[in-house]
């Protein structure tokens, strides 16, 4: 890649860029895209979608950006959760990050790489340079300069380790601060029971309320047991169309009725035909559900959520083991009530083995076959091949605004679009591996996005062959978090509008990736420091991926166990806070509802659609 | 090896196996040997040395072997605890797979070896035959005899898996059992806590007392925090060898006075001297000791036993974070009384660290160097070069009877003479490895020699270059539980005395070590089986390590939470049933002293030596 390419590749992004801005700065005030661009705001109640957005013109719009850099971090968590403050550090710490790798690089290592000799490239024609004259391709072998690149690998770990290190003292602390000034949450008093033993003649639910009666007398409260209901939630989407189909006839029907005030009296008795016929069928699959309803309650799966009084108590059913048998009574901690992913709850093990396997399969096949996407890649930046393969597109090849954007801008944007096709392939894959949580779901798509990137880019480096060039990519996926940090606070406040709350459970994932990354870095400079024959370096090197790992280490041993779970001394201190607050019962009797499998909660067509109403439907469950 | 050196190996340690059983008969029925051979009963008082031993002959006391079946499994619990009884189960299991092995190796495997012809051996002479003969080295390549071994290796594996899994089974339900029939015992109810964060002006003692009847006021009992006594156990030694020099005095000036009246008058004026420096010198120290005992009490660690009301409560403390920082407050279940290792409490983390490096670096040397000893035994195996290093044993060394001692029996002996120093050698580097219980240390100990013997047959074996004869040896270490099976028992019920009990913990340990010996079979078989050309047999060898190691998880996860702790259930109904015992009072009245440093503990010397006698040093502490 020359240099004149990669300018015309940053000239590209910063006009897509700018035309967003404007095009977003628009259209946000268009009231009706309110429930786009202000979701949460909507959803909350704040914010009537038909408000006073319609009087603002495009200029003053523009002032979005400055509000959006005003929230402190105080008001992103009492309106979005920590996780969305965990969310934003992370950009931060990336855009940190980046800001110490850009002066080094661009201030110190740059100069002394281009006044480097190494590749012999003429002085005279800057534009049409190589980007490898700037990079440490250029250095002379043996060089002394080599050393400053050494003293770089050195400073920037330290830094880097340093950035981490306080990034999670300060997010493990305000873990537990978040902890103390939240509500009472309902999985913090629940836990999963799996692998429930039966004696014949005794339910689940029978076998898990007389066990924890017993064990759990004074804090055991309620408990939810699964079941069975895959066929329920069929029915139940099956009515929702129906439902949705009705309503659709109905307002038809209503336009129809002015219609035929305004004179047009066709087709109307066929229309009250359709309307009979699709309440006729929303009766009977209202019937269906309500018979499906009571049959499910026999459909029982030897898991349940077990409820407690306390949050002690329940952390303490999650941590030691209940039943004589390890096998049985397993506990774990229960996730939100709105975290919870069912359809993978009454599968068997053996159904979630195969599909776990089956995932894992399918993982690697992609992480492959991407070499197809990325072999595409390299064959446009070496355009003389090009040539060679598609020679009728030689003529409009050697126009030079065509060439520079076909190497220098189309590469990086074929690599993203198809990059961007991973994490939602992913997360599909995740969902069926048979995790009971979405945040469990996410985590895991985030990891194999994450070694799926990892492997692609020196699957892809091997293959190009030019490992010392790659290395600037290496260093520069932190430029990413930049262009996000500036676009995305103004955003996560009114757009972000939090599903569920980890706590900031997956920082620890950012923490290991960039460990990776930095023992990654540590390994490519040992080779390099071998490579330009200055072997002391690379001797020297080695010392710090083993400082690297014992930080990495006493990290984990300092600030994960925060992330895991929270310290007794946090719960018994909530819990006592609990007793003097007049709330808890009411929150208790919610508590005891809150697990309920959603196809068990009452449907309200009913309600809505009026003629059909029946009440037991909605009392049933 | 030819066979007749086998036989004469097999002839020798029959004969030395006949000598030290008379030996025994006739010496265990000695009164003055009780002491060595019935220390239990002893030390019980149950059986005072001078008693009927001495009327009994020879010939009847034969009869011990007898005997020593007899007693049951519930006999040898209820005598010397669940450790014992675990300990035998794993000589009986050791002794049913080498029967297994032994039927399946002479009766099938042995004569199928021996029909090939792979070594063109001669036939005639069968005492000069090498012992390769009747290994897998003699069927001839690519035989289908091979898939008899084949056969052999699946069924072999599935055998010794099956007796693993009943094995497992029984002992970690016998633990439970143990567990419901056990007197409450100090370790159950009680963590120790390291890491204990003090404020200024505030004593670790007070800090623990503050924080544990804060979070646990109903069941917080007592704690004993950790001191600096190194010096003052120094004292304690000194004192105690003065003490019994002052008692060898003693009891000479005694036989003196007796002397005396029968007419000697000579040195006793030199004696009562001797006395009296004796008894100012025991006063003296007695006086150090006490003004260190009370320095002492300064001079805390932050470590201390934290004893609970209930097991659950220990559980609880033991299984759940207890601070906000996770490096603080660190619990982990306790140790019995008996069984903590006081020396390496008061060290530091940094000098447990480097004693942890320095102990594996020693680890890792004695391996190696153990090479030595493998060398000479591997050179006495081939006598033709000794011959040639030592050419002035030729005349001795063509004697037949010296050759086949040579050849057959001094390897094994000189192997296990080098063998039986390893294991005394790993207790004391594990001694000063830092950790604080002497079952920790036995375990660990026994873990380095498991693999200590793993590496040095296998590097012995890379260096002989014979690789197939040595399977048999590896099949073979299981011929050495038989021979102690036999002699244990008896042994047992009368001699060992239980220092500490850890309730089987470590039957995992074994089962380890049988599944990694499965598995390095599997991998020899597949090696085998390749270089044999039977390549179908190999690659059908391949699912058996993966279906061992899926066995493995699978025992992980059924039985091994069991050896780590007991469940909330079993800990729960124990306490219940405590709440009815009357002694329980008293027991926690001594369970707050039972954490107590020996060295704090009184000593007696003053009582029993009269003279000296200073009563604040025996309530001292």
């Amino acid at each position: 890649m020359i240099l004149s390419a990669l300018l015309t590749s940053v000239g590209i992004n910063v006009g897509l860029c700018f035309l967003f801005f404007t095009l977003y700065s628009i259209l946000r005030n268009r009231p009706s895209n309110a429930n786009l661009y202000v979701p949460r705001l909507v959803a909350e109640g704040e914010l009537e979608p038909e408000d006073e957005f319609s009087v603002r013109n495009l200029f003053s719009s523009v002032k979005w950006v400055k509000r959006a850099w005003q929230p402190s971090e105080d008001e992103l968590l009492s309106n979005s959760g920590l996780d969305a403050v965990v969310f934003m550090r992370i950009f931060t710490f990336g855009f940190r990050v980046f800001r110490f790798a850009v002066i080094v690089g661009i201030f110190i290592l740059l100069p002394f790489n281009y006044m480097g000799n190494q590749l012999n490239i003429d002085f005279t024609d800057l534009p049409n340079k190589s980007l490898e004259t700037f990079s440490i391709s250029n250095v002379d072998d043996g060089s002394n300069r080599l050393w400053i690149h050494f003293s770089a690998v050195y400073v920037f770990t330290a830094v880097v380790c340093y950035l981490l290190y306080s990034e999670y003292d300060y997010i493990s602390s305000k873990r537990i601060a978040f902890f103390y000034s939240s509500k009472p949450r309902p999985n913090q008093f629940t836990v999963l029971v799996r692998s429930i033993p039966t004696t014949s003649g005794r339910s689940v639910s029978e076998s898990v309320e007389s066990f924890f009666r017993e064990y759990y007398p004074s804090t055991y409260l309620s408990h939810s047991v699964v079941r069975r209901t895959s066929k329920l939630k069929g029915l139940i989407n099956e009515a929702d169309k129906v439902y949705k189909r009705l309503r659709h006839v109905k307002s038809k029907k209503y336009t129809q009725q002015r219609f035929k005030r305004s004179g047009f009296m066709g087709l109307f008795g066929q229309k009250v035909d359709l309307l009979d016929h699709y309440e006729k069928k929303l009766e009977d699959m209202e019937g269906n559900v309500r018979t499906e309803r009571t049959s499910v309650a026999g459909k029982e799966v030897p898991a349940a959520f077990v409820s407690f009084k306390s949050r002690l108590s329940a952390a303490v059913a999650s941590h030691l083991q209940q039943g004589v048998k390890p096998t049985e009574w397993l506990t774990e901690t229960a996730p939100d009530p709105q975290d919870v992913y069912w359809p993978f709850f009454s599968s068997s093990f053996l159904k979630r083995w195969m599909c776990n396997l089956a995932v894992i399969f399918a993982c690697i096949s992609i992480t492959f076959l991407f070499v197809v996407p990325v072999l595409i890649v390299q064959g446009l930046t070496h355009l003389d091949q090009l040539e060679i393969w598609l020679p009728f597109l030689r003529g409009i090849l050697h126009l030079k605004i065509v060439s520079q954007v076909v190497t220098g801008y189309l590469p990086s944007l074929i690599l993203e679009m198809f990059l961007s096709l991973v994490p939602p392939v992913m997360i599909v894959l995740s969902s069926i591996q048979g995790y009971i949580a979405l945040s469990q779901i996410e985590k895991s798509a985030c990891i194999k996005v994450l070694w799926f990137t990892v492997w692609n880019i020196f699957f892809a480096n091997v293959l190009s062959g030019s490992a010392l060039y790659k290395v600037d990519i290496i260093l520069e996926p932190k430029r990413l978090p930049e262009l996000l940090a500036v676009a995305v606070p103004g955003q996560l406040l009114n757009v972000y509008e939090p599903k569920f709350e980890t706590g900031g459970k997956f920082w620890p994932v950012v923490h290991d990736a960039t460990i990776f990354s930095l023992i990654l870095m540590h390994v490519i400079a040992i080779g390099i420091f071998g490579v330009k024959k200055v072997p002391l370096a690379s001797s020297l090197t080695i010392p710090l991926p083993i400082l690297t790992l014992i930080f990495n280490s006493y990290c984990r041993r300092r600030f994960l166990p925060s992330f895991k779970g929270y310290p007794a001394e946090c719960l018994i201190n909530k819990d006592r806070l609990d007793q003097s607050d007049p709330t808890i019962s009411s929150f208790y009797d919610e508590l005891a509802t809150a697990y309920r499998d959603p196809a068990m909660k009452p449907i309200r067509y009913s309600s809505e659609s009026g003629e059909s109403s029946h009440s037991p439907l909605l009392h049933s469950a």
